[in-house]
Order: C-alpha cells, then structure tokens, then sequence
C-alpha cells in the first residue's frame, strides 16, 4: 500500500470506530501512514488524521521542508522557536472539530503531549490510536514481506559467517563478538543492527537479556546470538545457540534439543486461525513435558515489522486469530542459572495455507 | 551524588510539591534515579517513588535479576508473560495510598501506559515528573561535569582529525564522512554516536536537521559537521563548518563571520544570573544587525546532561536564571537556501563566576 492508501484506510477505519482524530507524534507509526518520521524529540511535532479532511501537520519550522519533502501530507502548519506551539496545537485542534470529541493519540506519545493535549481540550475523551492503526500493519504486503525476507537472509549469512571462525573466536571478549557480527550484518548489506547485538556466552545466556560484556568466550562455551539487522526499514531478529570449539558442559544437549523440538512445533502449529496463543502452547508443551517449564520464562514471540517488537504478541492469553501477512518470532528459551542458555528463533509469516520461515541457517549448536 | 542521594532528593521534592508519587518508565529519569533503565518497552515496567516509602519496581520478571544487579532499589515486584500486569500495578499503586492522589508521571512515558495508570486509577490527578525532576539534573555535579568535559574533548580531536584529510575528503560522500567521522570518535575513546551524524554539504547545508546522504563533497562546499559521541554516558555535541579543500562560494566567508561573532557574543554572556533568553537574544542581536535575522530559523542552544537536548534551552521566552552546574550548548547558524548553511556549536558550563567552554577545538573555517 502506497502512504496515501494507508491514510485513506486510516480515515475509513477511524469514522467506523466513531473517532474525530489519531493524533500522532514523532513514531513508527506516524512513518507508516505519511512517509515521514524523526526521533521523538522535544519540541511539538505532529499529525493530525481526520476521517474526512486532508491530514495536517504542526511542526517546528525547521521540519517544514524535509516534511513536505519526505510526506505525502501537503498542510503543514509551523511554529518558530521562542513561539507557542500550543496555540497553534489549539488552532488546528479546533479546525478539526476536536472540543468534547474523542482524540486516539499515538501509543507512544510522550505524556509531556498527551497531558498538552488534554489541557488544550479539556473536554475531549481519549483512546489509543492503535486501534486504527494497528490492524492496518499486523498484515504486511508483499512489498514489507519482501523487505523482510531479505533482511532474514542477511542475518543467516551473518551468523554462518561468524560461526565459520570456530575456534578462533575463543579469547573474543563478547563485545568483540558483537562488533564482529555488526561487521557481518554490514558485509552481507544489512543497514545497521535492529537491535543491541545479544552475545551470552555460558552463564551470561542464562540472562535472557543480557546484551554483551567483557566476558571471554571459552572452548565449550555455549553462546546465544540474538540479533537482527535492516533491509528497506525492515528488521531481522533470529537467535542461534551454538558452541564455536570444544565440548559443551554435561545437560547442554539434551537441553538444546528440547528447545529446537520447542520451536519446531510451534513453527508447525502455525496456519491461519490459529491463535497466537495456540503457538506459544506448542513451544510451551513441548519444554514442561521434558521438565524444564519453570525455566522457559518468557513468552513464545512478538510480532515483528517495522517495529522489531509489535503484535501479534504470542503469548498466553492473546486469542489474536492468525492472518495471512502476519510475520512473528517463534524463540522459545530454557535458561539454566548459573550455567548456559538456549534459544532458537527463527521469524515466521503466515501464508494463505501454512507458514514460511524467513530464516534457514543451521539451527544446530555443533561447532562447524 | 549517589543514586540512594539522588532517590532521597526526589523525595524530599515530592513530599514539598505535595505530590503522592513520581511514576517513571524506562527513561534517562529512571536511570538518573535508579541506576537501571533501558530502551523503553511494550511490557509494562514502572519505578514508583513515594515520598516516604522505599521506592518499588514493577517489571516483567526476566528483569528482576538485572534491575537488582543493576539499580539501587531492593524492591521489585514482578509479572510473568501471560500474567496481567496491571494487576500488579493496581496492588503497588494501592500499597502507595494512590486513589485519589497526585502522580507525577514520567515525561517521555508512551501514552499506552499512563493511559493504563488513568483507569487503574481513575480518581488520581496526573503531572509530569519533571517538576521534581529536572531541577535536580539541571545542575550536574563535579563527576558530571568531568563526563561532560571528556566528551568534548574527544568530539575536538574527531573533528581536527577529520579535518586534516583535507582534499582527501572531496569525492566522499555525506555519508562516507559520517562513517570516518564515528571512526574517529572510536579512535579517540567515545562510546558510539550522541546522535546521528550531521554532515551538510553545499546546499544541504542549508537545512538545519539534514542528516547525511549520498551528495558528494566538491572542492569549495562548505561543510557543517555537527555530531558528538558519550563518556561514562554523558554525550558531547559541537558544530564546525568547514571547506576541506578550495575556495568557497561567494558570501560565505561574510556569512561565517557573522556566525563566529555571534557564538562569541552569545558565550561571553554566559554567567550566573542571567535569563537563559538572555544569550539567546545575544546570538539573535549580531546576526539581525548583519541582515540575517529571517535566516537564524532556530534557538541558540539547548541543555546537555544525561540527554543531548534537556534543559535549559536557551531560546526567547525562557527567563531560567543562569546557575553553576547547567550545561547547555550556543549553536547559533545561518541558513542560506539552495547554497550552504553556517552553524558554530559549543557546549558551555556555568561556573560559579562565569562559563567554561567544553569545546576548544578551531572555530575556523578554512582547510587546513
């Protein structure tokens, strides 16, 4: 879908929920529907979404350029520096028809805006706007999905490649790991890491999010490699649990079969409607059976797209029937205090029969 | 101060301004405070502060080994995936005698979750934690300070580095600058970047938050590089426009003079006492005596602590008098649209008789 496609369903959807306006700040989600976005920052910068007029913009000046020309939103309404951007906020605010209406403001609005903006509409009511937008991005398109595979494929050449040091890596501090996968994500054309890179070697992986330190990696060392990288604003995250040389500590095996049987299963249960909570029970199943459901101490996955964490969320509890387009993590986890960590996690979309998996690395721990 | 004395500070602030509770969320607040934070999240994880009790964590339980590792506060109650947080939060939020109280929420807090804090506590009255927190971090402490002067160092060391590739440099792009430029902060001992890189060459100079792209710098572009990089998590950020090679288009050379004498004006005005609006208007003064006035589009300067842009801002309307301890940059500039822009940035510390720059590196322009 083009940005004014998605603005045009934005706008269906909010006179169907019976809301005035989705008011967004500086987020991924104000990307989605005009093209543009920028850190959250400070000064008062956002987008307001009727269901019948053009959208408008208020903006600090300096935005007003690089908005037009990144946006497909023509009205942007600026406010200089020393100026007062609540009453322009009031301005448009009242355009809209905004007093006493009901207001969805963007999830991750700092409350800084959102008590701004019940000051200036003290009389409106207020909701969130994910309940416009969020059934708009669960659904990716082929073009999103094509994003996504290719960003899979460049961290599965990553972690080959980094695996492919064996014994050399023993002696690398994990942050030095770290650096090294960065290096690999950037060779293989990923555009940076789409999160902090996760290197738990032995006891660090029983922290399921320890990120990396000055550890040294040892022969027999089991370490967890969880990261991911972008292609086209779209992220990868897959983990790997895997020994570079050596022979791993006693238990390590069978707790590491346990999990990949974990996440084949789930990956197996995945089909349209089915719910999520469905996929979590099957990776979930599998790790109690063998005793270790104490130690599987998070959910199944999360919804990945131009948020590396968005719904579904796939977890106890969420009914949430899978749709085609869908695209989520399946990383169950068995975390052993002390000792090691195991994880395994591949992204999943839902098709139309089934599932594809967009990572296909060797999910074996097996110095290669 | 420690974090037990920065805990002990809120307190006593909380307890003046009558408030029942600060309510923060993963934020630079949190971590000021606790000495644990991260990235905020979609999981619901919160650090009551009362002004009597000691404070309480609610988090997903997969942190409750780090925040204990990590943070100050002993008390953390915590919630499993597929277990309903705001359970916890509705039991914590009535263990701190909320209902019907004053809460002062988390600045940057996602309007997801102080949505979720009104309807757990639907009589409560809501502000922003920044009344008690920011006159505490606006004024930083000599270990601060040392960061913030560290910080700086390494920014002017990059920048000369940079700078004495000189015709090396034409040919590269905006890009591939920044890249060298982030190379050169490594080099120098900084952690990572305090921001995206800014390098505006030739006319993309001209727009005063242009990142960097895919132009390539030409002999004669003016050239603004604005970046920074942390030291014990304290960032700096400086601004020079230079010409790597040959001569620069006509009127440049005026222009960056008006510039300098307005940096200059605006540093030398730094001192205790003084309206933060006050060295606003003495950048403003030269460039609109010189003509340039339409082309100063944004404030002087803003505060730099833990973030890059806090308080104080130095910008017209705000009478903040000047204390010992701010930091805060003067980055006044002139944008000439479709040729070039001109910004100068230093970062500045109140003392207790004047200003220290925290930047020493050559304001100059011509290549070296």
């Amino acid at each position: 879908m083009s940005h004014r496609e998605r603005i045009a369903a934005c706008q269906k959807r909010l006179a169907s929920e019976g809301a005035d306006a989705a008011v967004l700040f500086p987020s991924v989600d104000m990307g989605y529907l005009s093209g543009f976005t920028d850190e959250p920052m400070e000064r008062h910068l956002l987008l307001f979404v009727t269901p019948d007029e053009p959208p408008v913009f208020v903006a600090p000046a300096m935005y007003e350029s690089q908005i037009l020309g990144e946006s497909v939103v023509d009205d942007v309404r600026v406010w200089d520096d020393g100026g007062d951007p609540l009453e322009l906020v009031e301005e448009v605010a009242s355009e809209c028809g905004l007093h006493g209406g009901r207001l969805l403001v963007d999830d991750r609005m700092w409350a800084r805006f959102s008590q701004d903006l019940r000051s200036v509409l003290p009389d409106a009511s207020f909701g969130l706007a994910s309940d416009v937008l969020a059934p708009l991005r669960i659904r990716k398109d082929e073009g999103e999905l094509d994003a996504l595979r290719a960003a899979g494929e460049v961290a599965d050449r990553a972690v080959m490649a980094v695996r492919r040091l064996g014994s050399e890596v023993v002696g690398f501090t994990e942050a030095e790991l770290a650096q090294e996968i960065e290096a690999q994500l950037a060779e293989f054309g990923g555009t940076g890491v789409s999160f902090e890179v996760i290197v738990g070697s032995g006891p660090n992986g029983a922290q399921p999010h320890h990120r990396h330190g000055q550890r040294e990696i040892r022969p027999g060392d089991p370490v967890v490699l969880d990261f991911g990288t972008r292609v086209d604003g779209y992220p990868s995250d897959q983990t790997r649990t895997v020994v570079f040389a050596g022979d791993p500590p006693a238990g390590f095996d069978e707790v590491h079969d346990v999990v990949r049987e974990a996440h084949d299963a789930a990956v197996d249960a995945v089909e349209p409607g089915v719910a999520a909570e469905a996929i979590d029970a099957a990776a979930r199943e599998v790790i109690e059976e063998a005793g270790y459901g104490e130690q599987f101490v998070h959910r199944t996955g999360h919804g990945v797209g131009l948020e590396v964490h968005e719904p579904p969320y796939i977890v106890e509890g969420n009914e949430t029937a899978l749709e085609p387009g869908m695209v989520f993590s399946v990383e169950p986890g068995v975390y052993v205090e002390g000792e090691f960590g195991v994880r395994i996690e591949d992204l999943v979309a839902v098709t139309e029969n089934g599932h594809e998996r967009l990572n296909d690395s060797s999910r074996d721990w097996k110095p290669l």
